[in-house]
């Protein structure tokens, strides 16, 4: 499995108009060419019919947006380790604020990606939620307010005790698991300010895939972390 | 939009491992080469994931086997319109047995694809659920009785009436939709029993993409339709 | 089954505190007294846990606010015919625009309830949806725009176009289902302009289910119909 | 809250014929005879329909199969919490094997569920799903492979593993939650086996709900638990 390095920028890029299809090659190019230069880890989450053409150009993990549990063969229009493998995939997000899973279809995918390689981070909205997503031992948990999702309002200022909740209480059950926070992160402050509060990375989209100038928007992002 | 020429076999490769990335590219060009041999029009439904790679080698349409209802840019994890066609899909089946969908998204999904020029099956049940959906106004409707789905045994053959009721009730009201038919399709015999009902082709799935002889499979499916 | 009469008033009691438990039977016995005094149909549809109790207290027909479809003994947590029957239903709303249900689990649940004889009122969002449902044949469609649903501006005022465009459509395929329309609803000019567009009656919520004074509402929107 | 005793028998009622309805009413009945004669703990779960009927007429616990989270007065043919209140319950069962829900779902409802002192017992898969569980903090988690419900086949005899391993895994982190088991459970024997094995008591359906001679099926279950 990729071992993921931290701290960790991770940046979905949903539906985006400005993320979709060679945009989406385009805008993966970006984020390694940024990452690289800053020596920051970076992922990047296209949609599932771009995974194959973003992972064919770039060389920084790319993860998809979502998977579905289950053993392959049995399902029509769902999304499978194996169809993120054959595609170069190297993890997954799970439990998207905006795709919700079952908590018995999150473990499942969470051991199906374990076998075939995947790392896994699973997105939660609240500390109670994130120390149950850590116990499932997933790669990494992303703490994720909604309300503040897409918002412009960082967590890390709005709501930091969501922040030093979830680390406090995984912390107490899971030393391994990577903690990441997201929702209205939009500034290196933000992000600096993630990392104190004892996160180890950020989840973030709009403020990149969203950007009229995805490079100076992420290079501000990322500049506090450079090593 | 393509027009969709009958009779019509369209392949669902679902998420059969021997239909996956690279092995679903090899599969969509032996379906161009029977395809083009024969003289008999052909669609595949790959996996989202495999969507790029295999409408970049082949020039039979490619169909996504799902469709997310929805604006670009709300969404994360979900297959959207615009992603198909950035991806090079001229349609995608819709409500398949195995990805039901809710009435108010089908509606809305065949609404979205029609602006984008993308043609629509949509998957129904019976010969009721077939009226309702035609009267949407898809392209095409395509009935398959889940329990025969992947038996073997054909529903032209095991329940004929599934087949003329949907034809009968569906041409009381509309005139233009294509009506496929499918579930435990697996000999030509059972393709020429399912027009003779008055379908316009069929949906099929493990009969090929599951073969270790698909070539051959495909060849038997098609040869009686030969032009 | 109870032959439901035209025109005719729905009135869902959603989850409102107000309609909850013994206010549930309260509000009912209410607008029964209305419904009688002015000889016009109504119809009230309590929460799945208020059935029981409601229907032992009032003759007006009680209709479920939902039903799963499904048959007896193989679910938990899931409302089905059976035990509707069992609670004094005479029917039940299926759809609702916050419990939408997929295209085969409506007819599926339209065809259990006309074997147990229960009514069904499938809401729909558009005229196109509309006509979906209606060839399903239930007893009734209630077309209700979502974006209007508790907006207090009514349908037949903002957006007359989606009732006549609802009859015209299911009328050209069946001359039997009862054409409800919804959403907004809150004055008796807002029903009789429903009537007018074509609809034989109308499904409402909030502007009786919430209101500090559901008797004198009620009787403001039912006092046009009155025979 | 109503403190659960233990060991505690849970009977969910499903949506089995013999338990609707006034079917319900009078297998609670026996349900309290039986849990007095031996005194031992035992709460009832029947269809949302038939709780205001069944706690109106026995003063054992009687539980909801299910219940949605959100607040009241936005759904319709939603099961919310206060309806649960307002029909005499005092708890509810969550996550049920055929009634999965989403992992920021269940954690919302339990919250819910705690405010207005309902008791929740979390239904769960497996060992890793049951910790999860119990990090909710919960009044109770039920450990039941999905695959042996209904099959008479215990878990306690089949998968002792499954008890051991959800006791043990819980038991690092959470001291109080109490521990069920269930799937399969139709004697004495798998009842006391459950116990030795670490859990607290079994959550049942088919074995009493579906029998022809529910007070002898309850009795045989709770007689080696007699105080």
């Amino acid at each position: 499995m990729t071992r993921l390095q931290t701290p960790l920028i991770a940046i979905n890029f949903k539906t985006y108009p400005q993320a979709t299809g060679e945009k989406a090659v385009q805008l993966a190019k970006i984020c390694e060419k940024v990452s690289r230069e800053y020596d920051v880890s970076t992922v990047v989450a296209p949609q599932t019919a771009d995974l194959y053409r973003v992972s064919s150009s770039v060389g920084i993990p790319v993860f998809s947006q979502h998977m579905d549990p289950g053993e392959a063969g049995r399902f029509t229009g769902h999304t499978l380790a194996e169809a993120l493998v054959a595609s170069g995939c190297k993890g997954t997000l799970l439990n998207h604020s905006e795709k919700r899973m079952q908590l018995a279809d999150i473990e499942e995918a969470v051991r199906i990606a374990e076998k075939l390689k995947l790392s896994t981070i699973v997105c939660t909205n609240n500390p109670s939620v994130s120390v149950a997503a850590a116990s499932i031992q997933p790669t990494a948990v992303a703490v994720e307010p909604p309300e503040l999702i897409g918002s412009g309002i960082s967590v890390s200022k709005a709501q930091p005790e969501i922040i030093t909740g979830t680390v406090e209480k995984i912390r107490a059950v899971n030393r391994e698991v990577i903690i990441l926070c997201g929702a209205g992160i939009s500034t290196g402050d933000d992000v600096v300010a993630a990392i104190r509060l004892g996160s180890q990375g950020v989840l973030l989209a709009s403020a990149v895939a969203k950007s009229d100038k995805p490079e100076a928007a992420l290079r501000s992002l990322i500049a506090p972390l450079r090593r």
